[in-house]
């Protein structure tokens, strides 16, 4: 496959935006993509988003955005993975721009959850489920998520504190990102103590909703080669896979089997080892999902992943650094835009613009995005050069 | 580009499907398309979709289906381009594996429209519109082209009757199609006759929606060079291009310049002509997108598309062959299947499989599906070898 370069990356704060619409959040996140990659134009457009039909009323996003900002005639399509929905984009730019048919493609992930009250955010998240199967037995998405908490901790002996690393980890990066929904440390105390959403889940074990929009310019990677001034970040690594769409369809719901796929994957293309990963952005929707990452990509072993907190490896100076923005814990989790959010994250990490929270030397970065309750993941390995 | 061939196609009949689940209809199409192709796997699944968010509760269809026919673990998502979302994922799959990450592909276009009351498919569908400037002011899809066609008719000094051979011959060449909608002929009179929906649209102008579901698999051309027994269909060219969203932000909201670009860009590459084309299967979701379709992409001269029909040149054994297995007015318009249903019916065209409306000799065709009134038109050419 033909090697990919991100030329530019831009974002916006992750916020309740009620002073600005959906347009204006993705235009913003956009047109800082393109200043950062000093591009005024490019081949076509991928956008990544979950909800607008739903919660804006708004479908084809592809055509509301390439008009808004000014990609007249140009060609534009929205992609949908649920929560999965802007590495999807990202992965679809990637194929496209790949193919040689198109030269450039601005990927953006964009979404805008907090202009309807909480129960229609709920419903909407849970078409991300399977309407007949689980959503119709009343299931909603963090109780999918409380269930198979539940079964890990039986499982494998944990107890409920034993997560609190995860949470206090991305809490304490996000203090250094001027784009994180959350800007406040966390303690061991205020973890356990914090007010329960459903059972073993806490509301310090979920990350909160936001309305944002993360961006990115990509080019073939020879257009590049002589950039000045910092490090070309390429793509060494593209991979998507699906479970079941039900968690209660799978063989054991405490595996991440479609991490598992698109992670091996992503090593044999890159010819790299979880060991030469410098830094992590996984998808921690919720405390379990952290764990159950770090095992199905070969971080931890099964059952273990909770031990990576508890020994301090998570942190920008360990040996597994993750959510080193903020993570969608703290930084926030704007479902169509997350995984764009981690595109920008690893690239800002392979530049040395992390600042307090830089990993030291990161050379090789990796981002994985979820959608749905595992069902479909997407892994992505960049590399500065 | 790789050169991409179209190994096997399916489709289930468009119709009101009330026995049938959303996953049964895009099952049976994709079932269809990997029996005709001889396959029992394929390396990732595209789902073109507009509304199952909106009307089956469903987001994420690309695991949803991924799941249901058995290609567990494989990569998995859905496109949206409102109207036109078959063709873009078709296009999206192309891409795919023209890029060389992947070496086949199912794509499936479904749409589930009809379980829910007229004024929630109205709504929903007017979601392709910008819901900021045109849907908060209370115009309908239908009524936008309504205004189109007034204005049409207004510049151009044309009857409405005048566009009655476009919805005489889509209908009487659905008769001879068994996936069609309606089969049921029509005259000048009852044309004239017909209930009206928004001046000057007609029952008779616009096309019914439906449940249905097509689907393609797709795989390099090299690899089926020697494929015995049918001529082997391939993609000679592949385009898409938007407009502005809203109507209104038009210079001249009489040309479609999205179907001009996307068709423009097809003929170089394919390097044909439109006079090269044995078969146009175009976006006639009302009469006067027909026109404006047959103007854009130089089948008529700007204001003359309604002569084609006239002068019958539309038939089967006409100049220009459009809606041979009843387009969009009488084959259904099953919104994000459509583009993949056209996909399909070229294909049948190019294998000589039409029976009554087999266009002699057809070794060319072209299928251009619209998202939107006009804001996103992907266009694809066919060839036979």
């Amino acid at each position: 496959m033909r090697k990919i370069a991100i030329l530019g990356i831009g974002q916006t704060s992750v916020d309740e935006h009620w002073d600005k619409s959906l347009r204006e959040i993705g235009g913003e996140a956009a047109f800082a993509a393109m200043q950062d990659a000093g591009a005024d134009k490019v081949d076509a457009l991928f956008v990544g988003n979950m909800l607008a039909p739903l919660i804006d009323g708004q479908n084809q996003l592809g055509t509301f955005f390439s008009d808004w900002i000014g990609l007249w005639h140009r060609e534009a399509i929205k992609i949908e993975a649920a929560c999965g929905s802007g590495a999807a984009a990202f992965r679809a730019g990637l194929m496209a721009v790949a193919s040689g048919d198109i030269e450039s493609a601005l990927v953006v992930g964009v979404e805008k959850m907090t202009d309807k009250a909480g129960h229609d955010v709920t419903a909407a998240l849970a078409t991300a489920a399977d309407a007949d199967y689980e959503v119709e037995q009343g299931v909603s998405f963090v109780g999918l998520n409380a269930l198979v908490m539940q079964r890990y901790m039986f499982e494998f002996g944990w107890r409920h504190t034993d997560f609190a690393p995860f949470s206090i980890n991305a809490h304490a990066n996000a203090m250094h990102n001027p784009f994180a929904r959350l800007h406040e440390k966390i303690t061991v105390e205020r973890f356990e103590k914090s007010s329960m959403v459903a059972t073993p889940i806490n509301l310090l074990d979920a990350s909160p909703i936001g309305d944002g929009a993360a961006a990115a310019v990509i080019v073939p990677a020879e257009k590049v080669a002589s950039m000045p001034g910092r490090p070309r970040v390429v793509v060494a690594a593209s991979a998507s896979a699906t479970d079941t769409i039900a968690v209660h369809s799978r063989k054991d719901p405490l595996f991440l089997s479609a991490a598992y796929d698109s992670a091996k994957r992503c090593y044999e293309m890159a010819n790299v080892e979880p060991k030469d990963i410098a830094v992590f952005e996984l998808h921690d929707a919720f405390s379990i999902m952290t764990a159950l990452s770090l095992e199905a990509c070969g971080f931890a072993e099964r059952g273990k992943g909770v031990r990576l907190g508890l020994d301090n490896e998570i942190t920008p100076a360990g040996r597994v650094p993750i959510c080193t923005r903020g993570g969608l814990k703290a930084r926030g989790h704007p479902v169509g835009a997350t995984g764009m959010y981690q595109i920008v994250e690893v690239a800002q990490q392979l530049r040395g613009e992390c600042g307090k929270t830089q990993v030291d030397g990161a050379k090789i970065g990796m981002a994985q995005n979820i959608g749905g309750s595992g069902a479909s993941i997407i892994t992505h390995i960049l590399k500065a050069e």
